[in-house]
């Protein structure tokens, strides 16, 4: 697989900030963890895009839920790529290993680590 | 829109049975309310095709997370059609109007309504 | 003041069921108390005609919010009219008095009362 | 619509002064949020006042409940104008989009933003 | 002290009735316990008029708050007389003696015991 | 009704240390607001020659329970005289009005106006 | 060790009936398990006298604490003797092993098992 | 792998008796899920030996706790052999398919689904 | 009653430390009021000594239950003496009056008092 | 028993550091307590391992289950060694005596111990 990264974020910048979506991407190198916030039809529209994006396969929603407030208001979609000894530590701080599957993923830790890798961007 | 409902429940019934997906299906004459129950990764596939199935438009994902135990155990995908006395009753109990929003309607509520509508079929 | 009340509550059914609004209406020969469930824009519309109503005067809003499940689902409006014995002693167990002041009443205790009054009707 | 601001909010300055009423009024240049908070019978009354104003229609109930203390208690209405690059981002902290539906808005988060709305105006 | 406890009660439900007052009166042989319910000010009044009354003396207020609900709702003022085996045992099984120190007797327990009283006279 | 409040305080000082009774006192002009803090037996001695006190009338008890630690450790009878600016903006903070009605004042936001009042003092 | 059983039995109910105890009173063939309910010092004069008691030794307080309502309110002393099948059972079903050890019982656990046997007493 | 489960429970009866240890033991066919409830000490000793037992591998350790009362006090270790229909509905109504990830499953849901299994076999 | 606070103290800091009992110890002049920290065997024989001191009479034991984590781990028993301004204050913050009966007081407070008491002594 | 503690600590970072086994071992010089924390699969394989190892015996199984947050994250297995002064402290804080039973010993209270040791080794 090769992929665009600096092409696919500026899509993403154009069409959230159009659709007052946020969220962050996590690009570990193998595979994204994705939140993305927002109402409920823009967020169901933009995440039918991705599920059939030929860009990357094996799509699986993890949790959707109504929030009292956005976790990332600041980022229109916030990207965080690569893993380094930091970022291994923040999964491993919270995960077994520093891979997560997403078919068992616990959503809470899930959350936590992409609020503490979003820290490391700001 | 044409739909051949009978068609659409037994592919419904082949597919769910072989990915332990049950559920319930409510089809208004207007519009469908759709519960998968399962895998992540199976519930992920299935509803990646259903949103891309040409037969109905505008789906709006409203909810999802981990359970417990399943609502809808027994139905691999329990149909439910129409809009008599009792099911507008039924919506009436639980909303101010029978037609729900799916942009802004109460998960807690629409679950109750989908429950009550579950025990009519058996 | 005289009030032709077989009149009103004709057009309470008229109009609620149009507005799918129910509720219950307790009339004690002297002041209304009234619940009315529905969607905001309906509830808010007929409250400000009831407000308008020059069949009453000093019309005061206890209470508004949104609930997981109607009280008085079969009712259009119910109609309780009267305070004989049973009603009072209603009112008592709730209440210092069987006449409640709409300024300082407790919302949970006259929720309380309405239902009691609401069993009486059926 | 025309509307002279300046002098409604001297009017609700001079009633609510009166009344002992304090709140909040955001307009958007569209529409106009607003909190009143007091007596139950004074909320009332300037609220049916409001509610028959020629210059504005629409008006939707959101919420009324007793309180143990006062969200606004410094501002006898406190007007907050316009919709900013700070007020749209306050917005969109708390809900999908910039404008929100009277009919299906969460009272809880809209507190959020009136008060977040209030710490810039003082 | 010789006490006339017919003439007292009379004068109970006479008073009471008339106030919307209810409870229960224990008289032990020795001393009173008592609950009344009503109104802040008719409660208070009679209270007033009890704690003078040159019938009995060393009148200690245990507790005073608002309810949901009342206890005694059927009691103009319900009468129990007598220290029998049955009322003894409704006292032990909420208390270390039979006799209870109006300045440390927990609430909770004593309104136990009355409600357990009550129930015999019923 | 003309009243010596300097004679009175001095009584409530000599009084209260020797039962061990703290708590405040709130003359508007017009009425009172007192809080006893002390023994079941010590309270209820005092309260009892206050309700007697021909120098007002009206007496309403609004509330009586038990305590874990005192609200007011530090006042034999702390004082607090008047209705200017700064104590009108403490009532209205939790109330409606700057009046309160004995009969159906909140125990709790009355308990917080008195802490407010009595930080004033110190 | 020998022990008259009957005996001490008899003391516990001439003595606990003057003090107004209640409790229960196990003995496995090898040790004592006690509950004592009733008035502080009532409790403590009788505890004293127990862990003075020749008849046994290595007396262990496990727990003493005010209750709401007696658990064993109709036993001036229980007596549960013996390790048959059934007592086996119930200490088993709340323990590792059916020997407690004072020194580290959960006192919640063994009121469970005090409360089952006391049930097969009556 | 070959395995003599008739053998293996006779075992398993013998040796936890004479340890206080219950539980019950699900073969599927593929794999084991089992429950040991009892001392700390004892479920130890036990579970090392199995952990080290040649007759099957790749032992996980899901879950240890204390807990108030046993699950299963009526089993020395049940068995549950088999994957029918019943039982694959049981393991499907907690769980997203009938065979569970020692890994990752939730033990709440494990724990219903072997109670459930448990109560086919009394 | 003649007593030598200073020899009895010495024994307490030695037999304490040797059984890893710690707390503290108050005397009021009158009477004594102690808490005991510790393993149970070592808190039960400790206190069966202390019940049979000829050095005072009427032991009355208040409470004891397992805690999380000592409250006077620096004392092998802190002692307090007299009954001072500032001593007094303390009991009166949480008591009707500065001498508690131990038949009644509420242990919390009790707690409370002697944690306070405790912070003067270091 | 003699052992090469330094030995033993390199092969568990050696180990741990390879399986993301992150935790705490206190060596008292008579007996160990240690944590283990990651992925179920990984810890169960490393217990089973230490469960075998001959330089010690006895081993039991405290307490086991899934977190949100390691509690040692930062120690692929932190040494604390020997008893002095402060360590018995530690102890003595939590639990009755400074050797703990294992068969007993509480486990919030032994993590706190752990956490309170490890604070010493950073
Ligand atoms: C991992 C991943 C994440 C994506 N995230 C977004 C996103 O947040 N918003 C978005 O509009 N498109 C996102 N895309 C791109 C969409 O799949 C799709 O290409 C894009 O929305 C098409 O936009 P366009 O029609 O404006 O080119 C993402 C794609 C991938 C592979
Ligand atoms: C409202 C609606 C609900 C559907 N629900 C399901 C379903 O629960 N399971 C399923 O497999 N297909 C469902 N489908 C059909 C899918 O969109 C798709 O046509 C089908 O999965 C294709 O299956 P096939 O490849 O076996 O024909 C649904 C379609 C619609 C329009
Ligand atoms: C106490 C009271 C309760 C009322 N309740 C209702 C009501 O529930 N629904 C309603 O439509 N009108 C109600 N009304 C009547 C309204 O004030 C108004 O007259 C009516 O809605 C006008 O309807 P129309 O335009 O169809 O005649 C009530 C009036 C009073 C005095
Ligand atoms: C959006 C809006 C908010 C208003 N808020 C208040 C208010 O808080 N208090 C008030 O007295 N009047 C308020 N008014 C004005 C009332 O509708 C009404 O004109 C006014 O109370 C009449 O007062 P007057 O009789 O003293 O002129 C508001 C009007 C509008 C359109
Ligand atoms: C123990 C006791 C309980 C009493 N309870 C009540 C009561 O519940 N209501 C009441 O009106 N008077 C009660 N009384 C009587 C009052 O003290 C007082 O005598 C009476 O209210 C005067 O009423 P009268 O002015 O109508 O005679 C009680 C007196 C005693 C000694
Ligand atoms: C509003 C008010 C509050 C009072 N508060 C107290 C008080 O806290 N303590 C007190 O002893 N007397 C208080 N008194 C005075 C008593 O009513 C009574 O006059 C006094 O206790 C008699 O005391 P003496 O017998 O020592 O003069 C208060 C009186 C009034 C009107
Ligand atoms: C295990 C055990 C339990 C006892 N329980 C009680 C009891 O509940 N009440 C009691 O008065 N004595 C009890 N006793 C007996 C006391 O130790 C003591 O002998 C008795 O209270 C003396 O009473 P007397 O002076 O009336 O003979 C118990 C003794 C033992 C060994
Ligand atoms: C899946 C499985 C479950 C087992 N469960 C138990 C058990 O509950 N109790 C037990 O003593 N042995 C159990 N065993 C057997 C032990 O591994 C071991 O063979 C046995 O305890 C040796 O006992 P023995 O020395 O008395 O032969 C189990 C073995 C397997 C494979
Ligand atoms: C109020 C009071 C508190 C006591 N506290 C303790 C104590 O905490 N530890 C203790 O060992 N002895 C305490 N004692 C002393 C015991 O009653 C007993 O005299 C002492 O434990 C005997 O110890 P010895 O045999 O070493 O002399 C206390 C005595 C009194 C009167
Ligand atoms: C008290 C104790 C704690 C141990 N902790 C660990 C540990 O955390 N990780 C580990 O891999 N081995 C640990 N061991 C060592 C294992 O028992 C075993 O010797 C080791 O895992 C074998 O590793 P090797 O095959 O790489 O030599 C511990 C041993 C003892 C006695």
């Amino acid at each position: 697989m090769s992929m665009d990264l600096r092409e696919l974020i500026k899509t993403c910048h154009r069409n959230n900030a159009m659709n007052s979506i946020t969220g962050i991407l996590h690009y570990s190198g193998t595979y994204f963890l994705q939140v993305l916030e927002g109402g409920r039809a823009e967020v169901s529209a933009t995440y039918h895009r991705i599920a059939n994006d030929p860009r990357h396969s094996n799509v699986i929603l993890i949790s959707c839920s109504d929030v009292r407030e956005r976790l990332f208001p600041v980022w229109t979609m916030g990207l965080h790529e690569g893993m380094d000894e930091e970022t291994r530590n923040i999964f491993l701080r919270y995960f077994a290993t520093k891979d997560v599957n997403p078919e068992t993923v616990n959503v809470d830790s899930l959350l936590d680590v992409l609020q503490d890798l979003s820290a490391e961007l700001s």
